[in-house]
């Protein structure tokens, strides 16, 4: 989790032959640093192909989910939320991933309608615990993305992060941010990254839309200039969503083309993110 | 709809005699120009005592609701969303309204997981046509307010509101834009001011997590720079949700405080709203 | 004056056969709508020679200029300026230009130490009655660029220059826009493109420290969106000053490097500047 | 140098018994933490008399200057220079003031044509080294204020003088900086915090056009997240310039009224830059 990277949402959601295979020499002729993927069926991911592409490409990966929510642990306890992060970390790990974060701690649109209760939280903790736990017997690292209210009611913002990796006190947990939620969530971009910087070690580079990054609202100069400010040395990873499946559309909220086109977001958005980065001398 | 208002959330979420006594009190303290009113239960409310109220505080008022979900026209078809809406329109009506507006083409909340589909987009149509004639029948104007993804999968963008007036075609609605879910559905501020100027009577001016406005990531500039420019004369109502009920929460997705209190609110946010107002000769 | 030009100052300060047929070549090469060239010295110029180049390379243009201490109006009348006025206009008449702009009303680092005087702005006006008079029947546009306080105590913002511009009257005269300049001296990026929106048809795109276009201080989005709310059609010319002999950087105040190179202007300014014009529907 | 204070050219420019009882007296009023005093004419003030003012008020003070032609010490040498900043440290040491800061190394409005030679600068250097031991043996801070490029051609970013300060390694020294002149010369407003955050002690809060703070062009999101950042303890002086006198006017290059009137900027300005600030806890 070093330099520039992207999000492989950019090409796929489908991490089967073609499109790992996609996804990777796209963002090699990108000249990406990382990438991340998404591990939406942690069991349908062969694990051995994923590695000997990733190898081969020296791409360092992260993995990144959320849970179902059949393993909704603030629901249903730690056990099968549990097992599931287990299991997907044994096939991140598998396939030489170095890190899994996302929401990790329940569902992408996960809300009960009330503000989380204490039981939910401790679910939440002892869940993230015993997972974090199992990734440092992988010799991985482990994170929590806060998301939007809409998205869940767990963890906002990068204060509620901070709490839970606090309460938990694992020194492979990490923070993972991402500009999209934050420009929601957080009383100033800046905020965020101050709040999180104990912990912060990468972030999410989306614009207020979704869709192309330096076309929206999200105050990037505050983003880049905190990053610069707190010495950030993490991974930024760009993500965009333009053609998603309709399962990926529910959770995300997508309704529309948030880009004209994925050659717009890469033709545009990248450098923009890209010159702004090296304008704070982050890359 | 002219001048700066406030959306007496601010004070109170029932509109009985202690909560609107209190509410029109406080408003008229502040020196705001004319208020509005959720109608979260149109057969609770009782008009007349209102319209004494109100036309004793000379304050002007504008009502707005979101659809129950029992009366969706996008899943139940116009009808009983014709007949919630009218005698929604007549109590605002005998409140001595000028303006039903809001969500008043589906609920808060209201999603299918899928783009709108042609018919659910259809019978909106036909619900809001039919609601704005009675609208015009007692002389009141009928507005809509794109909210963002999460809310509704219908109308999220300036864009998509005045394709909805225009095919619709009657003169009494108007177009109600809100920073909020501005700063989340339009490529710069000033794009959803622009794409909605000519149907665009009302705002919402409202922070980035809906705390205190200044205090977030909302470019007001933009935003007042664009109202400004395109000679906005409607109505600047401040809306801040600070102490909602559960049943509000939900649907707004509030689950922490996100202001200090309404004080900080109305002492810091309202000079900051009122004196950027100021600047771009807007008050 | 339409659509997306460049300063020739982008690649040279002197307009002889080398340096302008490099300018051209190079203007032609990034796919520039228009060039603006700087006429330091009209009497240097061959204008028969760069007629038959921009003609050849049917590259609109338009020439700008300061005027020379010694025929300052404010200080000297009108007699001297006006008599160098037309004598610039021949020239850049002669060499296809349809437009005269700049700070035509005075010295770039005129300066007295006090407040205008209202005998100095008779004299200006005189001035520039006169010249546009030429200019008019020459069929050319005549234009006046309000700069910052330290170059000009004449003409700072917008709303001077429209002043000036409503006291003569001409039909010919425009307003010339400086985004560097605005940044210093506009209430508000918008507001200099709100105030100017009746006589505003030329725009320098410049950073807030003269360097690369997106890596500095301006509020674009302001900017931008201003110009699209007014329905601006007249000509963005990015402006940009690198390498600048002497003679030129002591009136522009520049005493170190404000881009790296005019590579880094060109490959990260020149596509921030366009991405975000078509973001707004300018270009 | 620490808390929220305020330049005293808010109410006077002139410290005399007047000047100084009626600044004192606002600044209380306000509620400000310490005050800045221009030390216009070191020689004309009472320091005995100033000394119990501010003590009776509990004021901290800071004393701020630029040079005199006459001692410009890249033109005229060290010699001239010490002395007169000698002078100028005693007297604001009589004055109970706790540091000497501004254009300490030049004229506010010096500027050659070209760009600073290292003679000059070499000269700079002597002088500040030699005022700042003379600060130190009276136990004072000495500061240094980078200027845009028009006040100077000497000292324009927080690069430049922290180059300055460790160049010299006085323990004493710190950078000074100005909102204002870094809305010009900055890489983006967080930069110059950045650059200059090991020897940063002091920031005046000056609007873009020294009007109004909070009506401008500044990002003040991106320095108070910067300053948030780097965990500034100094001291937040705000700035502005209403009614100034001629000779301060012409250094200060103001030739209309940047602001409505003192009211203004104390109503709404202050109240602005109080609250941002402690929205970023730096109050």
């Amino acid at each position: 989790m070093k330099g520039f990277g992207v999000h492989t949402s950019m090409w796929t959601m489908t991490w089967d032959k073609a499109g790992s295979e996609l996804a990777v020499a796209a963002a090699l002729s990108y000249g990406f640093d990382f990438i991340e993927i998404a591990l939406l069926s942690p069991g349908k991911v062969d694990p051995a192909a994923s590695r000997a592409l990733l190898e081969a490409a020296e791409l360092p990966t992260v993995c990144s989910l959320g849970l179902p929510e059949a393993v909704w642990p603030s629901r249903h306890g730690p056990d099968d939320a549990v097992a599931y992060l287990t299991h997907a970390l044994d096939v991140a790990h598998a396939m030489g991933a170095e890190a899994l974060s996302g929401v990790t701690y329940g569902g992408i649109g996960e809300t009960t309608g009330v503000p989380p209760t204490t039981e939910e939280l401790d679910r939440v903790a002892v869940t993230l615990e015993r997972a974090a736990a199992h990734a440092a017997r992988l010799d991985m690292r482990f994170g929590i993305e806060p998301v939007n209210r809409y998205e869940t009611h767990l963890i906002n913002t990068a204060r509620q992060g901070v709490d839970m990796i606090e309460r938990i006190g694992a020194q492979n947990m990490f923070l993972h941010l991402d500009t999209y939620h934050m420009n929601i969530e957080e009383r100033g971009m800046a905020m965020g990254v101050l709040e999180g910087r104990d912990h912060l070690a990468y972030i999410h580079l989306s614009e207020s839309d979704r869709g192309t990054p330096g076309a929206g609202n999200v105050r990037w100069d505050e983003v880049y200039g905190a990053l610069a400010a707190v010495g950030f040395e993490g991974g930024l990873a760009m993500e965009s969503f333009i053609d998603m499946p309709p399962e990926i559309s529910r959770g995300l909220a997508v309704w529309r083309p948030v880009a004209e086109s994925r050659d717009i977001v890469l033709d545009r958005g990248l450098p923009f993110l890209r010159n702004k980065a090296a304008q704070y001398d982050l890359i």
